[in-house]
């Protein structure tokens, strides 16, 4: 019997409608190309090194782990060194502290079993501690999922939401490709708003209103509003009038809020901080049964980058207990998340206090980070709103600075030719010539006609001028060539 | 405006049509309440502990971690140890000098970092070694997908393989619900085939063409076929002529082979040895364009039972390219799996070799842990075809045995009363009497009119004789109870 064998039209074409960017990145491949050229054939580039600044993933940056973290999830995978008298010089003592309460909070002390699906309940209570101090509202540990990463929550989300596609949900654009990614695998209605660049990369309530009701018009059933705050890719934050006015508008239009807050520790302007939508709900007055609202976090994206620890969590309120189920249903097909992660999530939202041995080389960490974002943030957007035809909004919080480029109509009409986006033929030239690589806006949507990329605030400081000189003169020679 | 909420009725039927056992088991549920009791209110039970015979989790019932894999682990979550003079006394040499090697497989030495999406290629490479050695055939490790566990490769291959309702997967029946779940998730078709318990849970060939045909004259488009082996919840492990058999069966029918290998290492009888379906298939003379192949494995299932820790992998053979472009691009969405479940599922494939200073205890752990398994396992499979109406057959393999209970119908009629399984009326009524918890065969799927119950040979021996005591006192009492 002849065998025709798995082919890929024979797939789902929900898969198959997935962008090719996610798995196929030809920037990512080029540059991959390219940096195996350099190592094998030293002088074939007009540079010698790839300056990723497209990725955000901080350690694989040159960033190191922060010491703490580390010193607490050696101990917990191998609690023998507990009893060790060598380990008071090797290790902190909040470390070897905190590493005893940890391990107290696993029945039996034994962190190599499953867990309960929502997590270890002690971790739960550390975190919904945290979450507590952070809002200055009450947090229910019952309403926590620990998680591996922030992508298994939002699927999650989206297997329980989504029937069909006639449901969709409200995404911001630009938005980075979580969301839509999962929606397409799910057959849901992307249902785009436009964030405001001439505000700073703002939600427009108006423009948020006319997508929900021209959607409906067109009869689809919108079941929720993705908000990403701190913005992936703008870098902006929100200020607490439009949260509020975003929290009315779920409340009143009866949408989940699927709140990414995966930023909320990068915060890099003293005219900002950052507010959690569940916070500001209550401070409206809005209890459990105004809004449904899930807040999205991860030990992936806070200045520590730990995104290969995959941790992470959801936080669940405003769900009644029928759906609540519903959630603990899902969640349990995976029987839960892995254990490292959670414990890592636990430390992140209970780091050093005052007084702990770790606290001041924690504090003094975090600002160096933070405060290194914040001056090439600086140093990035004042170089681009200097390039011709670029224009630059502050950067505010997450990782990102996100410029819009007028490209001249003569590279548009050289990308067509070349079949590719162009915004990713500007971002190849840049590759090609600098070494450089960032991010084209076309990956994360954009408005018909702008272009724009994507650029993080995580190089190394001592590699700043170099980027900044050799991205303006790739700049200004890329003008004359393709100039009207 | 009046708000209504999110409503269970508004959710994804699918996820409603998940069974609720997943989220909601009732025995479980009703253990821990007792478990709450005995603690609070001592002797409030005819019995002073709980008894877990349901759970697959070897370290939640008291197994230590291998002591060379929590090292290797505590070196890589903090690379600092490795340069103190301290850690030559307190790691073993062998561990020290794996987690040197690990940790060169990372670029730049960075464990933080996101991983390629299939993984660390260097621990690839290593998994592919050991997959060959293990098979004596070829491995490539482009074709390894390092995973969180089972559960995230299986959800993957279901999103990729079906589209809608008239897709179906052939699955085993009795099996655990991993496989079902995902299938209810994804909207396909269960098309069961039952495994032969009179044959000691072999598949019958005859059966598995009879289900095929059946299907397909009903316009459902088969397109794969679930294999547990060694089995959950028998415990059977295939022998090579039924493996044969079975390849030829997919390859014939045109059906991708999805190959559940997790427990691979457990098998604790001397006339059965595990082969994997790729080395069945391979030493056929089947290469990569016969048969598609995917065959899962996990850090959860072996012996040494790291289930918290959610390391796994699928080995995808027999796709073509443009159809490994699309699963790479499923695995893309959630960036890479975690870390240290990355790194143990390569000592899992890669454990202390003769010579290293590790190797003789961890043999040592691995004979005593598999053996503890066949001494438990065949004193409960004495037992049970001991006990009035009870068949058992051979455990081989993986961690369990599933006998089979002939109840009597004034039980099916009480059960019926409380609106229960009659096989979970049994587990309940055992529960109540003697704290043993055990899964009724109802969770699996069972051939109509029969019932079964999984009991996992995971109990510290000590606990044995007591366990089997229980047993036969309530079962006893019980047939006395209900005798027709």
């Amino acid at each position: 019997m002849p065998r025709c064998g798995l082919t890929v039209d024979s797939l789902n074409p929900k898969v198959l409608a997935l962008a090719d960017h996610l798995g196929d990145d030809a920037i990512a491949r080029r540059a991959q190309c390219i940096q195996n050229e350099i190592e094998t054939k030293p002088g074939s580039h007009p540079f010698d090194e790839i300056i990723y600044c497209s990725l955000s993933n901080p350690q694989s940056m040159g960033q190191q782990p922060n010491k703490f973290f580390r010193e607490v999830l050696a101990l917990c995978n191998y609690p023998h060194l507990l009893e060790q008298s060598e380990t008071n010089s090797l290790f902190s003592s909040d470390a070897i502290a905190r590493a005893r309460e940890i391990l107290d909070l696993f029945p039996g002390r034994a962190t190599g079993g499953y867990s309960h699906c929502q997590g270890i309940e002690g971790l739960r209570d550390i975190i919904a501690a945290g979450i507590a101090s952070r809002d200055n509202f009450p947090c229910n540990a019952e309403d926590i999922f620990l998680t591996d990463g922030a992508a298994p929550p939002v699927h999650m989300m989206m297997h329980l939401l989504i029937r069909d596609q006639k449901d969709g949900i409200l995404c911001p654009i630009p938005s980075h490709s979580l969301y839509t990614s999962y929606m397409v695998l799910q057959g849901a209605t992307l249902v785009p708003y436009y964030l405001d660049e001439s505000r700073g990369w703002g939600v427009s309530m108006s423009d948020l209103k006319k997508q929900l009701d021209g959607a409906r018009s067109m009869g689809v059933v919108v079941r929720g509003l993705v908000v990403i705050n701190p913005g992936n890719p703008t870098g902006h934050v929100l200020v607490e009038e439009n949260q509020r006015e975003i929290v009315d508008f779920c409340r009143n239009e009866d949408l989940v809020l699927l709140a990414d807050e995966v930023y909320q520790e990068n915060i890099y302007t003293d005219e900002k901080k950052f507010h959690s939508f569940k916070k500001i709900a209550r401070s409206m007055g809005y209890g459990e049964g105004d809004i449904s609202l899930v807040s999205f976090h991860s030990v992936s994206n806070g200045y520590y980058g730990e995104c290969g620890r995959r941790g992470g969590y959801m936080e669940v309120t405003g769900f009644n207990s029928e759906v609540k189920k519903q959630v603990y249903k899902v969640a349990s097909l995976s029987s839960c998340s892995n254990i490292s992660g959670q414990i890592l999530m636990s430390l992140v939202m209970n780091p050093p206090r005052v007084g702990d041995e770790s606290y001041t080389a924690y504090q003094a960490e975090r600002d160096s980070i933070l405060s290194s974002f914040a001056r090439c943030a600086e140093a990035m957007v004042c170089t681009f709103n200097r390039l011709e035809g670029v224009t630059c909004s502050k950067a505010e919080g997450a990782m990102f600075v996100f410029p819009s480029v007028r490209l001249p109509k003569k590279a548009i009409a050289a990308a067509e030719e070349s079949n590719t986006q162009p915004d990713a033929f500007y971002a190849l030239r840049l590759l090609e010539t600098t070494g450089i690589v960032v991010v084209p806006g076309s990956v994360f949507g954009q408005i018909h006609g702008t272009w724009h990329f994507r650029c993080t605030v995580l190089p190394q400081e001592e590699k700043l001028p170099l980027i900044i000189s050799r991205f303006m003169a790739f700049h200004e020679v890329f003008m004359e060539e393709f100039r009207d």
